[in-house]
This record gives C-alpha cells, structure tokens and sequence, in this order.
C-alpha cells in the first residue's frame, strides 16, 4: 500500500491520482462541517465554488439551503455559515444544503479525478479509515491519497496534522506500506501533539485567525477525535453518507 | 521578525519574497556540495538549468569546471558529480565550476527576486544563521524566507529538517517572531530528530535513493552540523563567499 499526501489542493497532480482513493481534509472546517451535517441527517451537499453559482442552484430550487464562508464568515443572504454547530438537526435533516468554502470546495474538485473520493476530519477519521482500508483491498487498490485542502495555497498544519492522524491509523492494519515524505512528515508531527493539537496549533496561522473571529468552540469541535460514525463521499459532484453493509 | 518556509522550489511565490532574505536548500545535495566548493577555494560556482547551456560555457571557456548530475550520477562529459566528496581542495582550488543539478539549480533561480539569496545546509547553517540576523537588522529587513529545493516538485524531508535548524537558530536571537505554518512544521520536526536526523530520514524518500546509488558517506556528511564557517550568496547568477568584517 502507497500513500500520498499534498499539503495543499494547489499541488495535486490530478494525472498522478487517477487510480487512487482520496482523503480530502479541511478540517477547519469544510469538511468537518459537511461531515457533521450529513451525519446530522442532510440529505446531501453541493459543493460548488462560487456565491453565483450557489445562488443560481437556490434560484433553480427553493428548498436548498445555502451554506458556507468567505473571510471565515456567514456570506450575505446565505442560510448557514461555516460552523459546524449551526448544521443543527433540527435545520438541515433532510434537506440539500449548497455550499462554497474557500479551501474545502476547491480541494474536492481538484480531488475529482481519483477513483472515489472521501471527506476526512478528526471527528470521523477511525470510521473512514476503516471503510477505505476495506474497500481498497476489495478492489485490489495499492494507492491512497491524502488531499489537504491547506489555506490560500499554502501547508496548513491543522490538516497535516488531521493527515498524520489517518496515517497512523493505517499503519495499525499494514505491517508495511510505504509514504510519500509528506505523508511521514505528517504523522512524526501527528504523533508528537497526539494528545493535544491545540498545543501546537495555537502558534499557527488559520487556527488563529478563527479564534480570532470568535470561533473557539470550533476548534474544540474540529478536533475531537471519532465521535463520528458516518462515512462520506463526494462522487458525481455530490457528497452523501456511505451505506455500509453491517 | 516574519519566517516563511516553501517545500519545494516550484511553490515559491516570486513577487512575495521581493522583500525578503532568502536562504536556498537542498540538502541532498547541490547547496552543501556548492557551499563545501567554495569553503575548499573554488571561486565561483555558475548554476545553470541545463546540461546543454553548462556545455556552452565550458566552450567559451575552456578553463571551468563542469559538475553536477541528473538522476543523482555524473553527466557523460562532466567534470565532477554531485558529491561533495569529489570536491576536493587540489582539483577545485581557484577554479570557476559550472553547476547543473535537478532541483538545487532551479530553486536558487526561483528565489531570485528575493533582496538576497544565500545557500543553506546543515554543514553552515549556524554561520549563514548568524551573518543574516546581523544584515537583516542592519537593512531593517524584517523578512526572511526558507526556500526548499525539493524533490520532483514534492515536500523532501531532509530540506524541511534544515529548515527547521535554521528556524531553532533564529529562534535563540529573538524574542518573538512570527512563523508561517510550514516553518512551525519544520522546527517541530528538526526538534523531535534533532539528535539524529537518520532515524527519521532512512524512512524518506530522496536519502533512500541516494544510499541505494551508494552515496552513504555524502549523507553522513550533509547531515553533519557547522563544520563549515563559509557563507554562500547567489548573486548576479553566480554563487559567490561572502566576505564577512571581522
């Protein structure tokens, strides 16, 4: 078994992934939100990338909630922002929610050339490892890839961190598979703040900057580990939770 | 005091660094092989992109040097390789050496909009660290950026713990300053395989390649800290010693 990791959705090499399952990671918060909605009972997420596109899907369809940031920010005449404790049950079950990020949205899309595509956070990771690390010896495919989806195109730690996290996981099924630089980077850096991210991602910069603009609670949401079961997957433009055979 | 790191030379954002010191690395090997020629009395060292443009000025003046490699080997018709070990004092002392290397050359080219560009290495780190903190502050500079070379176009370990060296050294001069993320990475990890960069590295990818071809003692010597005093500018195209006021 193979695994890639990209620090940012910018440097995929969407030829180069073709033939491998990715992990794509914006943990603060794209896809932790998305995760946590679809768990919550949202019917499914359109991620597109752009406020007119999202606005044109609403005019297309009343019912679709509008969802997402700019700035880390609820975006004008939007539903919902980019927290994920406002995807309540109560809002958001059963309901199509479209929404555009800055990172999460573009990272998905560049991703869109692997053979399957999942959402990947802390909150979820176990479950998704586990399901990927099945379905990839079903299908007798040696390649996973880890897109982190980073921020303004740059190696975003909190992501890298998230990576290092599916990596060691993986490392419990393999007795030997073979990582990118990136991917061992990931998970020595993983392994040192195992029991505490916020040590080091206080220093960094996206952590920051939410803090920053008073979403502390977030942080704290994002980085809790596997209290999560559902699985997600982005596949035909579209994520939905994964039916698993039990 | 700002740090920016970039994992690989094609990632570095030219119109950015326009007002940054940049140091250059790329461990393994091309920045420790030209800083060790220069240290053994080479006195010049012209990086160029290709074999072919090398060759030309080898034809317009007999007397240079041709070195470097492509796939990690001596170029057919050069000179010397890409071992510092080869750069010994009795061939290179006085001579101009005309370099082409796969990624060192090209990051020294991507780096050149920065004020000043010098070349980083585990060997002058701690000398290189110190002459740039007296600059910076003398030119009020309050920027420098870490640019690594690379491997492939992809995030290389052994650049990133160099990184991260300088990021501890610069660290003991100031009482506060600020990190990108990726800087944070690098002196996080430099610190964990500060005692010994091989437990970390013989799991990575470009050393393995390099012990394979039977480099191992280019590896012990790259990784070896501060034995060298010489610092190295690239400047109007050619990598020169600086000469420091004693």
């Amino acid at each position: 078994m193979k695994i890639l990791t990209f620090s940012h959705y910018k440097d995929v090499d969407e030829e180069r992934i073709k033939d491998f399952f990715a992990i794509v990671i914006d943990l603060l918060r794209a896809t932790s939100v998305m995760i946590w909605a679809i768990s919550n009972g949202a019917k499914k997420i359109v991620p597109v990338e752009s406020i007119e596109e999202a606005k044109l899907l609403k005019s297309l369809n009343e019912d679709v909630l509008l969802g997402g940031e700019r700035g880390g920010v609820l975006i004008q005449g939007f539903d919902l922002d980019n927290s994920p404790l406002s995807y309540k049950k109560e809002i958001i079950f059963g309901r199509t929610i479209v929404m555009t990020t800055t990172n999460g949205t573009r990272a998905l899309k560049k991703a869109a050339m692997a053979k399957r595509i999942f959402l990947g956070s802390f909150i979820n990771a176990r479950k998704t490892a586990e399901y990927i690390f099945k379905e990839v010896l079903k299908d007798d495919i040696q390649k996973i890839t880890i897109v982190c989806a980073g921020t303004e195109e740059k190696f975003t730690l909190e992501d890298i961190l998230c990576a290092g996290y599916f990596v060691d996981i993986f490392k419990t099924y393999l007795e030997s598979f073979e990582v990118d630089d990136l991917s061992l980077a990931s998970y020595e850096l993983y392994k040192k703040f195992e029991n505490d991210p916020h040590e080091i991602l206080k220093y960094s910069y996206h952590y920051n900057r939410l803090k920053q603009l008073g979403f502390e609670k977030d942080l704290e949401f994002c980085l809790k580990k596997d209290f999560v079961d559902t699985i997600c997957e982005f596949k035909n433009l579209v994520v939905e939770k994964v039916l698993v055979d039990v």
